[in-house]
């Protein structure tokens, strides 16, 4: 009621301002009046069904409005880099889920970072009380997460800009040939990049590929899992499906029900890929810059692509949208953002025992497994993130590389005429893909059975370990940062990890050496670990987990249709 | 015609004979009578689709005949440890194979291993002219693969035994409950192994699993490959499935259509997993003789299990039979032997691009892929082997184990209780798991656009190189062997591999250290690699490949269903 009286007065006002001002100054007054309007009537309730839940669109338009009122003058220049849910502390979420049903208040908080006439503000804003409650300027290196409208502008500007046409004319092409591509700098001191050489690809245009069969998927019964806004549960799992503008999919209070003690087990308090660091080994100054943090320059979170049906999910998958805010602090929509999905036909444990004379046993289960997928698009490479979860109780995280590759324009055709170090491959005439490494780094605050965990490296004699930690952040200011507030330094403090409530962040690198193959797009490459239970069990947790039942096709049916 | 009069010839024999003399001697009168019939009457026609296709079961039955032929005295006692095809030279297959269709000569031959008074004979048979080409002696160290026969004996033996059933009995056990296993020895001097610990599991059943969703799958223009006895082409694949009772499935000559150069392209001349090394690591008497060859000792053709329909295989499965040869020389029939399907939803490629103002594009592309699967058990262990061909022209290797896993009694029930190196893992109470290894040697005769291809050994500057070659064989004695003819040896020829028809023995190592989630039964473990095509096409061979067309289940009939 109130709200409908609030749109019909905003409306009002609009169109008596409308009338003989700059569209400019006009949206500038009309902000300043709406503000005040909603700092005067407007009551917000925050709904939300679990702590965790990502902030909502109208969550996200509070927090514009809130900031927008504090710095309401109309010579600010203001821009959104983050917005996202500021965690209630681990005890209280935890105490929030043990006593369900539940009506206990909890904290709603937002985390922002903006910048309000170039100076960047980290801001902490109650969304219950619609109240800032802290408000740091940020003093140190670095500038914040790309937003995606700076992406695209930084994108267009140069199609627009005369000598930059011209450059490209000189060069034998029009500008209608060239992509653009914005790269983030790093902390060194050139401000300009050179443009190194232009080749043009006049493509041959490949065949056909051998023709894929059509098939039937079906489940008679409906999915497996059961959601409820962003909890899930699924066989002896429930977990929580998070998402944040930075990170993208994050996985929370992960717990397994165990069938012999008869209690949910807790496994994993908070997983996500805190950063993917891709650092390309071109030492030549056109490209020694070239060293990409996607989830801190880039946004993991906002460059998520809204994923097609039947084609980057089965068909059996839900889908599930996402919220993020824009540059201008407004609610972006991703539509389709991630999907979930139940996936059939591994072989789940089998045994032939041939040793009983005359009692020949065979046993065999296929398993049913949920799987969680993103696919996140920074630049060229696309993404295809798994987090798989297995009956047996183990959690199974698989990274899938497609997309293009990043090339480098040389006057070799043949890989004999090259002299010199390329630093890359030649895969095509006139192109070498530049050797490069994919690091995922994955944020994991295990809780195995409650949050006093230990960090044990076990060296095999004859295997040396692969553990390492590599630098990484979370709110840090991650370009043209100096390394200053990294993990490296968190490490230098040397706290104990006997018993504490300790965080793994777990790197997987990818180092790719590119071929003719990756050319001009890469067929996915697959890169994964497991995180199996360990001793957590008694025995084999699926010992008596059942097949699940296949139906046969209604044939007679189905030539009608 | 004359096969039927020879049966009726032989069974008149026989029932004249049947009268007043002892059933062995009458088989071994009646063995004699029909052999002379074979050899004076019999003329066989070696059927056969393709050179490299599996010995058929007459052809077995007719290596049985020459073999028992030349060593007709009753006194004679045999075993037949191996008989499987004697591969033509590479040359003629492939002369054979471009000369298609063709009426060829092709020469049909047979290897054997048999045992006959002991002594072990290498015969090689042309079963085009029934003839034995020639039958060597094995005069070195090490004795042939086990037949099956002889495990199974070697299972039942000790259960009849009443020193070992009274030994049981003392121990307060029953020698109902207790499972032999055939253990091979190696080349050491200890003529018996002491029982160490005996450990009776009353196990607690564990409660039944989640419930798996079922489901239902159709492939309504049915399978995408095309079967022609052992030879199979799919997608712009080709190639031949062969089987050999001690290697089990062997891929030869597979073949890429190229179609942007329009022709056929060798990549594999054949491949097979030559041996699979299992070596336990527990220092103790009871323990040390405990390295397994999985190939060598036990065979892992003839310890093939037949594949369970919907189970092992997915509903869309072709399945195909294989025959060995038994102890006596007869053709065992494996029902179900190997499994080839289609494998649907995985992403063939993908890609977003941003780049390109106001013209957003996104595609993607699917992937089927085919499966050819078999399964070995050769004691505890099930180890589940995928061939997958996929349209990008690459072939992955997959070994999945689950099974049982070797257990140690011992008096400890819990982790604080042991003192001293157990060399394992305490997996439930009283039972310690052993530390092992699982090494899969793959013998893989590459043929990239030819013979003549070379070896080159890239060692990445941070990286060191994971290339290895361990010891293995292909027809050598392997049980009780002392080393002297195996890759080993060979390497140190250190002959050309540049240009040249090589071969590679690809190592791929498994360490398991056990845990409680292994116990009794382990749900699947999967390790593999990728051959992924380099430099072999232009560039991405599957850009034009479209995703395979998804069905709608037929929902208003499903009903009536």
């Amino acid at each position: 009621m109130l709200k409908n009286y609030l749109r019909e007065a905003g409306e009002f006002h609009f169109a008596e301002l409308a009338r003989g001002i700059s569209p400019l100054t006009m949206v500038s007054i009309m902000r300043l009046l709406l503000l005040s309007i909603f700092t005067l009537f407007f009551s917000f309730q925050s709904v939300f069904s679990h702590p965790l839940d990502p902030l909502t669109e109208e969550e996200i338009t509070l927090v514009r409005n809130i900031v927008l009122n504090k710095y309401t003058n109309t010579s600010h220049t203001h821009s959104f880099h983050y917005v996202g849910l500021d965690d209630p502390d681990k005890a209280i979420v935890l105490k929030w889920e043990s006593s369900q049903p539940n009506t206990m208040d909890i904290p709603r908080q937002a985390f922002v970072i903006a910048r309000v006439d170039g100076v960047i503000h980290e801001l902490l804003i109650d969304l219950k009380l619609q109240h800032i409650l802290s408000d740091n300027v940020h003093t140190g290196n670095g500038f914040p997460t790309l937003t995606v409208a700076e992406q695209t502008q930084a994108i267009a500007l140069p199609l627009k800009y005369t000598p930059f046409i011209e450059s490209i004319n000189k060069r034998g092409l029009n500008i209608s040939q060239v992509v653009c591509c914005p790269f983030t700098l790093g902390w060194n001191q050139c401000p300009l990049r050179p443009i190194l050489n232009i080749g043009l690809h006049i493509r041959k245009k490949p065949p056909f590929g051998p023709k894929q069969t059509s098939y039937g998927t079906f489940q008679p019964e409906g999915p497996g899992f059961k959601v409820d806004d962003h909890s899930l549960s699924w066989a002896n799992w429930k977990f929580h499906i998070g998402y944040d503008v930075r990170a993208g999919v994050t996985i929370s209070l992960a717990s397994i029900y165990d069938l012999e003690k008869h209690k949910s087990r807790r496994v994993l308090y908070r997983g996500y890929i805190s950063e993917l660091f891709v650092p390309y080994q071109d030492l030549s100054e056109e490209w020694y810059y070239k060293t990409f943090f996607h989830a801190g320059e880039y946004g993991f979170g906002q460059s998520m692509v809204s994923l097609q049906e039947s084609q980057d999910c089965p068909p059996n998958a839900k889908f599930f949208d996402a919220y993020y805010a824009g540059r201008d602090g407004r609610p972006e929509h991703v539509p389709k953002a991630f999907c979930v999905f139940e996936h059939y036909g591994n072989i789940l444990w089998r045994h032939t025992e041939t040793g009983i004379p005359d009692e020949p046993i065979q046993e065999v289960r296929t398993e049913v497994s949920l799987i969680v997928r993103s696919i996140v698009t920074v630049g060229n490479y696309d993404n295809i993130i798994d987090w798989e979860f297995k009956p047996s109780d183990s959690i199974k995280l698989v990274v899938s590389l497609s997309g293009m590759l990043e090339i480098k324009a040389v006057e070799y055709k043949h890989n004999n005429e090259i002299k010199e170090e390329q630093h890359g491959s030649l895969v095509s005439a006139n192109s070498i893909g530049v050797y490069h490494d994919h690091y995922f780094i994955f944020h994991l605050d295990f809780d195995i059975d409650g949050e006093e965990n230990s960090f044990v490296k076990t060296d095999l004699k004859t295997e040396s370990s692969r553990w390492k930690i590599l630098r990484s952040g979370l709110v840090d200011s991650v370009d043209q940062s100096r390394g200053d507030d990294t993990i490296d330094v968190w490490t230098q403090k040397n706290r104990d990890i006997m018993n504490k409530d300790i965080v793994m962040w777990y790197v997987m690198g990818i180092h790719h050496v590119p071929w003719q193959e990756d050319f001009p797009i890469m067929p996915l490459l697959s890169a994964g670990f497991e995180l199996r239970p360990t001793n957590f069990f008694e025995r084999n947790p699926v010992l008596k987990t059942l097949s699940p039942k296949h139906v046969k096709w209604p044939t007679t049916c189905s030539k009608k249709n």
